[in-house]
């Protein structure tokens, strides 16, 4: 409908049944091959941090690496090519991130030398980023999702309370403990305090008072009930999504509500039932 | 309809506008300036504890202190004059947070000297408090608190047994560990056991004989299994309130019950809905 | 009903009614005289296991103690004096609790000298559970119970499998990491497969190979997982529960069900309903 | 139907009827016998595992384990004869599972030596997987593991995306930390982050850094909050399920829905119901 789709020409429309699409043949085994090559070419990132591999592999590797880095930057530039509002494609989340996963590398021979060795380990380390771009296989209209979504406001007054308890539960111990324990400051303390109550518990810093081990008592207690409050807000979400999805399961016939996601034939009249969709497409 | 309402001036309806609502430009901008303050001023109570940021700035958060304590000294002495009953406000949660985060400050002014250092540290810390002003912009009637109020009998119930539980594996496991491995009398062990029944773990007790271990690896899998209680109580509470709800959307027109929140219209006759109004007004 | 009925006397009658019931003021003041006993004596208890509260009031204590055992002593000779059928006491749960918050205190006279002062010591500890004499205020048939009873197969089919879970782990890592890293034989392995599944994480063993901690980073993946189940399961059934009590409030008139248990009139037809029962009594 | 069901002779129906059945009294003491003998071969492996019972008791522990593999063998024999279809049964799980336990034994018979030592005890731990013969007394089509595969989609996106976060997170702090402070590599970043996401905490690994600990405290906090989502999509599930099979329980007098699953009439029009059946037999 705009101006560019004039433009559309039969190759454009084959690159982007192939990339885009996963209807033809080709187009899926395009998208076998881009998953494969993501997970190798992470594997990669992630062994040459390994000492004895970055030794023995590490020319290798690097090849390798480059090798994944022009691949990327093809496949960047065919769906630049192939898409029809370009822009709005290097705009979009995936653009972005197609974009990212090929830049560091670049970025890295561009600016070289030993003096930038740091921020260049740290640039070619974020291209683990490109696993990304496996999202693009996940099915985007998920109950998940719109769960989350709908408990927002909830999760953000339980964090809202919960960071009111950490602090007031830091100054105490701080104030209790000091900095002879390990408690050396607020933001410290503060440290030690979400160790406790997230129930994670490392035992690097813990109270040695007899007031201290008291009051991080009850900070576990704490911990322990208020972790059912996400749970309960998202169960009763999730829960609430799904009797919703089942009320929308009309029978064409006799107008019964409430069939099961799985059901084929109206649990009334005993008519077919169109087949649900929303659980993704693979 | 008392007396004190009579002495409304103009000026005070103005001030309550501005101070106490959010409908009028000039109160959302006074509400926007308050809650900058309160987390900058909270903010450099936190930094002050830090050593080095203490010894460099300490003297410039010391006067930034002081200016936000009169700056919430006005805002307290604003609300008393401009609130319809002075006395309510002042007996009020929020006026006792208000008074509670400037007191100290004049507190430690009034007696100074080296020997109540130590007070005068902590009094200054628990202006921290002063982040409870925040909870004056979440929405008071919310479900999460009306589900905890209805399952609150359920929970004391069980944090009975739980404590119950707790103090008969402090005597078993002080009495299988005894003193020589940490267990040094039975609130340390009943330490142990809240640090391992709810997961938290330490580390700096541990059981060291096998028998010890067995009953430790029990108390664990008890932790773990009890978990699952309040979780349950509150997300049946919250699936209950969220039914009752939807039960409550009544169509005007035909009578239909069991809308759900995000409906516009009568799923029975069509007709529109009253809007939904408890979720909070942001 | 029985012939132990006929030997009631009025004395007989008024004790029952103070010491079982809560109907009368004395009745009233009576348990609660009994429940700050019993918490007084737990106390005592404990402190004397704080090596300076022993050294200082051990005296005291010891006297103290001889007391409340004389209180508890009269008081489980009243309730035997005071019930219909006195065998039928005895062998109850109370019963059996009153019977042995006495017993170790006559049982350490009996058997004095210091050859045993290991078991006596330990004989004292165990009147702690004088706190379970606090259960007989809890009202009995409460909902979370009924749920865990309905949900007692799923949870032991699920204990089961986390067993055997738990055993796999253990021999895996027992022969991974092997008696150098710690893991000396298959039971210790299991203490530290039970450390990591219920996600405790002591630290007092921890894989050190690269395997071992590939496979400790899969068992704390799957622990995180499984504690999904228990919660799931009660959480379904206390729902299930609450619906089910719903569905019992029948409206007399009209007959309609599912009345929410705080409605005081049915939403169909006005009348009033009858007062939900079931929530305790207190 | 088969040509194999021919040669079914009284003696091999006799045997199918004890060691497959339960019906007969002869088939439950078989069972009863079968499980003890599993539950105390296992218990003797793991007990041979520790050092001083292995000293003391090993040539005993070995004679006995030798008289189960013998009786396990004849009762892997035994089902092989009288099974309708052979080929079926050894293709079945309980067919390899049953294979598996008594293998190793004559495995390690076969190639001994001292140079295979390691293998050898590897194999003979193995046999601990025995256990998993107690899988057979299940009853297969329960609720939970129906409400985990309908969850399968869900948890499996739940998955992928933890592990984008771990990715994600680990190569943050790799390069926050370094290897100085134990993030030697990002398989090591990986591990630290799973200890921490999942809450186990062990402590071997620390953040160091501010910056790092603040990092850290985040993955906490997310760890924390998701650990509410598979709970919440099996709650849904279970409870769905659990609704769906109350809505099987149909009158067949009235053609009512919605039964208990422990009412015995309906609760319309008084006629006996029909048996529940999917809770298991035992």
């Amino acid at each position: 409908m705009t101006s560019e789709e004039k433009q559309d020409t039969p190759l454009k429309r084959h690159i982007r049944s192939v990339i885009f699409g996963t209807e033809t043949k080709l187009g899926r085994w395009f998208d076998i091959g881009l998953i494969i090559c993501i997970l190798f070419s992470v594997l990669l990132i992630i062994l040459d941090t390994i000492d004895s591999y970055h030794q023995q592999y590490g020319q290798a590797i690097y090849y390798a690496e480059w090798a994944f880095t022009w691949l990327f930057t093809i496949e960047y530039l065919l769906r630049l090519y192939g898409s029809i509002n370009r822009w709005a494609y290097m705009r979009s989340f995936y653009g972005i991130v197609d974009l990212l996963s090929i830049l560091p590398s670049f970025l890295a021979l561009i600016f070289p030398g030993a003096n930038v060795s740091l921020a260049f380990r740290i640039l070619r380390l974020f291209r683990v980023f490109r696993v990304l771009k496996l999202l693009r296989y996940l099915s985007e209209g998920n109950l998940l999702l719109k769960a989350m979504i709908q408990s927002r406001r909830k999760v953000f007054i339980f964090f809202f309370s919960v960071s009111l308890i950490i602090m007031a539960l830091s100054v105490v111990m701080y104030v209790v403990e000091g900095p002879g324990n390990g408690f050396t400051s607020i933001p410290k303390s503060m440290y030690w305090t979400i160790v406790t109550i997230t129930t994670v518990g490392y035992g690097d810093i813990t109270p040695q008072t007899n007031l201290g081990q008291a009051i991080a008592s009850l900070t576990m207690l704490i911990g322990y009930s208020i972790i059912a409050i996400p749970t309960g807000i998202l169960t009763a979400e999730i829960s609430h999504e799904m009797v919703a999805e089942r009320d929308l399961r009309k029978c064409s016939n006799c107008g019964t509500r409430g069939h099961n996601l799985q059901a084929l034939f109206c649990h009334h009249c005993g008519s077919e039932l169109e087949q649900h969709q929303s659980e993704g497409k693979s």
